[in-house]
């Protein structure tokens, strides 16, 4: 297998990318290509033991930023790691690429230039993969899609629960609509129209699901619309930074408290462990021709090289072949 | 003033209820009607003690459970406690109306029969008030409208603004539109077009807001559809149990945590008090033609004398005049 990598996505770039892409080196069978400046990727290789012949390098002397506008750099920086690496995935020469870059401008390559999407996809959707009690749960779209349209949604269904096939290895996915309340007939007129064709499919759909469900493991994959996926998962990154603050503030603001905290660190430790998505590292990019697994900015080399294992099980699960095989089989219902 | 207490409210009712209005009663210089089965609020009310000139008793024969579906009891049960409260306000022979009842019975009753809405008003917004680092934040629609209109989201920010104004104390009170992004241009349709009409309102529009602006108290009166206002509120309810869990569990998981658990106790009721919407007790059904104030099923004593407190701080507010005015402005701008 031959797996891109973005050695210019993450903020302290490319320390992380590179790390991460060495780890992933020396414990799969795979060639990773590390796309970036080639000086700075060779300079931070140069700190790392590997076999050499596990790991290229392809030059990319132009950069996105994260604060580039999407629109602007399809254009502009056609020389980015960016731009490179979909290339490569686009004309076969890898088998999926691996970034924890702008997501924006990956969304935006993707569709304008390349891989483009495969045949039968409406609209991409950006997924994010969170571990709840230790399994995944793949929750799309995230926000790629605004005003979505119901059959957007059902395609989402369709390509989050191969993706959970063939990808995270479960067997019967649940596939839920995120909505304000459980029972049919509730939710807005985009639910409910999304939810009369999901009905139709060959898949597990198990109706309307609320925050709750997705945060107790009631649901294996949730659909929704990208401007509510997006929110959805900003709220619950804020909410728990807010909890974590608060309880650190009120840790520091006895003498007693602090001492316990300093007893509870084993605790605290655990806990940080169980929300990191790092363990997860990266979800795809749905619907484009070809596997595309984007990570977060602050991944660290663990992340990267677990986004780097996504790529692979994504590679293996032959999931792009078989979105389009399930969208065939959706359209001829 | 008169204020009118639901007593068939909470989960535990008549008990928390009644035990919130005697507070209230001893408190304040109001007359509290208690309205629901006349047997068991005086069997409640027999074990406080109080000024008997200040609780009056308004039976209602009829009860609406939390189980109970809005259409349906609109019709069927017109003997409830909550059919009795709203029409004493509709029909101005009390001020505010306190409930911790079902909340979708609640709004069904005030549009179908009464007290209907404030002249001008498209549709009526819960809301939900909850405190960040001690100050209050206002956030609506939480659920009363799916599919809303621009106008419609730019009417709750006009409600919004004039209760923060009124009833909360702010001065200038920061309006703000929940997004997906801060900039200018992001959000779906509604929000753009929402936007470009907030833009013209004599009130301080700041923009796009994320769920992380609210937590860090960067804005005060934060306007959205209802369907995603659900969301929000259920997601940040649920990460904060989530979260909550995952401590205590850890917690408990080896012997120095646990003891450093028994260490910090005080600082985790500090936590639990600053998370704490109790402190605020209910929030506003705005559009209404009369103040209704909506409390959480859970709710204790405390919660619902603070309920009253908030109904009070409207009525001196004058807040459904106010409403009436301010939209009045808006529709000759």
């Amino acid at each position: 297998m031959r797996i891109i990598v973005d050695a210019m996505g993450t903020d302290e770039r490319p320390g992380p990318d590179v790390a991460g892409a060495v780890l992933a080196a020396n414990q799969f069978d795979d060639t990773i290509l590390l796309v970036g400046k080639k000086n700075l990727i060779e300079r931070e290789l140069s700190q790392h033991r590997f076999d050499h012949a596990r790991i290229e390098i392809v030059d990319a002397d132009e950069e996105i930023l994260m604060t580039d506008k999407p629109s602007v750099v399809t254009k502009s920086k056609s020389g980015s790691s960016i731009h490179i690496g979909m290339r490569l995935v686009g004309e076969h020469q890898a088998d999926a690429f691996v970034t924890a870059g702008n997501t924006g401008a990956v969304h935006a390559i993707s569709m304008l230039l390349t891989p483009k999407r495969i045949p039968g996809v409406k609209r991409p959707a950006l997924s994010s993969i969170f571990p709840i009690n230790g399994l995944p749960v793949i929750f799309l779209d995230i926000g790629a899609n605004t005003d979505s349209k119901a059959e957007w949604l059902a395609q989402f269904a369709v390509m989050g629960d191969t993706y959970a096939k063939r990808a995270l290895g479960l067997e019967a996915p649940r596939v839920g609509l995120l909505s304000n309340g459980q029972e049919e007939g509730k939710g807005n007129q985009l639910i409910l129209g999304a939810s009369e064709i999901i009905h139709q499919l060959p898949l597990r759909h198990i109706g309307n699901v609320e925050p709750s469900d997705i945060l107790n493991g009631h649901v294996d994959v949730v659909v929704c619309d990208g401007f509510i996926g997006n929110i959805l998962l900003k709220t619950f990154e804020a909410s728990t930074r807010y909890l974590t603050n608060v309880i650190r503030d009120e840790l520091k603001a006895d003498v007693f408290s602090t001492i316990g905290a300093m007893f509870a660190q084993a605790a605290f430790r655990r806990t940080r462990k169980r929300l990191d998505t790092f363990e997860i590292g990266g979800a795809p990019l749905l619907g484009v021709n070809g596997i595309v697994i984007v990570a977060h900015g602050s991944s660290n080399a663990h992340a990267i090289k677990n986004a780097i294992q996504q790529a692979r099980k994504a590679v293996q699960g032959q999931v792009i072949e078989a979105i389009e095989a399930n969208l065939v089989k959706m359209a001829t219902l």
